[in-house]
């Protein structure tokens, strides 16, 4: 059976692999096998949808089906944890030519149920359809007591930012060009692309310390940020000198050519990082309890009632923010 | 601007102009412009999820964007309807090439927010892609004070669907073969299959009144039913006498070489009507209410405890029940 595909299978014992995969509701809820996934849920619900596409958001000479499955689940929760809340349940709707080999698509499903396991969460029911490429749409469920939006940042917050940026970039250029995984820190590049982590934790530790405004670098964080200082009407200072750059980068544009570091961090997107707002008398707090979840946390400006800048020049002024998902194919 | 294509106009201004479309939600929720969407909801939930994909599920030959929104709409709100439920809200994938006409892509919202609005429901976020073919891939929750699931049935229940089966094959044989519209019966046939109903009126009351077990007619009446009848682990005797056959499909089968009706009804697929089994003494009631809905109810068998049977014979000697949405690509 190793080289059968998916279209010599058929869709029904496909659908009895998932099953088996993908557990035991607990009592009172219905997950796949039914019209509709029935799920207890909390007064205030959150719902997050995001697709990846071959040869547009991966392919297969670089990525596993695993990654794929993965990544899907990930940049959904993402989505959960940029608004400060808990990602539950995820649907996924996968489509695939007949001629995709079983072993992917089993593949897929398990990076899928890596996903939901290692974020606690669980794969409620799906749907699968034929395609010409493969893609992978991905919606998820979750609960915040107090969601945490893009609009609520103030003048004299302090912008902060998790972890570390332009990792994703760089793991891209290094994998389309076949960089040496023997150069130091590529393979943790790699990673970064492949295998995302939703700041979960983060996320919710940034909500309970009172951030003011959140939002995950998914399309870069000039982009991003933007966007929550649009939705909040106000502007920014942020110093380059002080964004959180990815260790690896430097070596791998030194070593490899790879992208300028400072370029990365700011437009490279799809590092699922969490941007947010603090007020300032909150920040050693907050920071420490984001420590305490394993990343860590980077003023790296500051939100003004000004313009939005960077190093003192306006941010609009550059040219490329970052990613839009039709003009740049 | 009416040559525009939606690359050249990018994905933050077709976000603005879905934002003008969806309309404000209502206080205490958050829709599209955040990370995820934030929503009010019922102690028990349904989550569902469903994919068309172009040239396989649908052809520009013959959809407009419009009715693609709103097919990919409604096949989910009939996976609610399927439950017992109400469908409440929904999320969109859309992939799309960039050089897609940007009035295709104003068309597909369009049917989208007509689904919604026919069906009372608010679209509450989603995601834009690029992709080589059009697809959209849709999840609605929904909310239902009691699910009814597929695995109820009883034997010496009467097995009942609602409205008229075949309906959208012939109107897919129609479209495809370009049939002459002054046929009479075919506008309608050609309506089934492009702007299908989810019974979600009958649905709630099929709950209402007390049935055993429910699923939708997605992939064929006899593949559906199967479905149904395995969940419960039960037999049937159904004939196809009995079946409610679209009344459109004598004609085009005679004038213009459409689909055997009988055949149409059993295995066409794509009628979302609900087939429901109820304990004998209900089903007046059960007919009654679902009439007020403004659909029929139609006794077309009997569940049994033994095999699977259509008109005396095993259901399963059948080499075709209904779609494979791999195999029959």
């Amino acid at each position: 059976l190793t080289s059968a595909t998916v279209g010599d299978v058929g869709e029904s014992e496909l659908l009895r692999l998932i099953a088996e995969r993908t557990g035991t509701p607990p009592a009172g809820e219905v997950w796949a096998g039914d019209d509709a996934a029935v799920l207890a849920m909390s007064s205030h619900s959150l719902l997050a949808t995001d697709c990846i596409v071959e040869n547009l958001d991966f392919s297969f000479s670089y990525c596993s089906g695993a990654d794929i499955g993965w990544k899907a689940l990930a940049i959904n929760a993402s989505d959960i944890a940029a608004m400060g809340g808990r990602p539950l349940h995820a649907v996924a709707s996968l489509g695939m030519p007949p001629s995709l080999p079983l072993a992917v698509f089993e593949d897929v499903l398990e990076g899928l149920l890596q996903g939901t396991e290692h974020l606690r969460m669980s794969l409620v029911g799906g749907d699968l359809s034929g395609a010409r490429e493969v893609f992978l749409s991905v919606t998820v469920t979750g609960s915040a007591e107090l969601p945490i939006l893009r609009s609520g940042a103030k003048p004299g917050d302090e912008i902060c930012v998790t972890g570390s940026l332009g990792g994703s970039n760089g793991g891209l250029f290094a994998l389309r060009n076949g960089v040496d995984k023997g150069l130091p820190g590529v393979e943790a590049l790699a990673r970064r692309h492949l295998r995302p982590e939703a700041r979960v934790a983060a996320g919710m530790a940034l909500a309970a310390g009172g951030v003011t405004a959140l939002i995950d670098v998914s399309d870069g964080f000039a982009l991003d940020l933007t966007r929550l200082l649009r939705a909040s009407g106000q502007g920014c200072e942020v110093s380059s000198d002080a964004l959180p750059i990815e260790p690896g980068l430097e070596i791998l544009a030194r070593e490899a050519g790879g992208p300028e570091p400072v370029e990365a961090a700011l437009t490279g997107g799809e590092d699922y990082e969490l941007i947010c707002t603090i007020e300032p008398s909150l920040v050693a707090s907050v920071a420490e309890a984001v420590e305490q979840t394993g990343t860590s946390l980077t003023v790296v400006g500051r939100v003004t009632e000004g313009e939005m800048n960077l190093d003192g020049r306006p941010l609009r002024e550059r040219e490329h923010l970052g990613w839009d998902h039709l003009r740049n194919l």
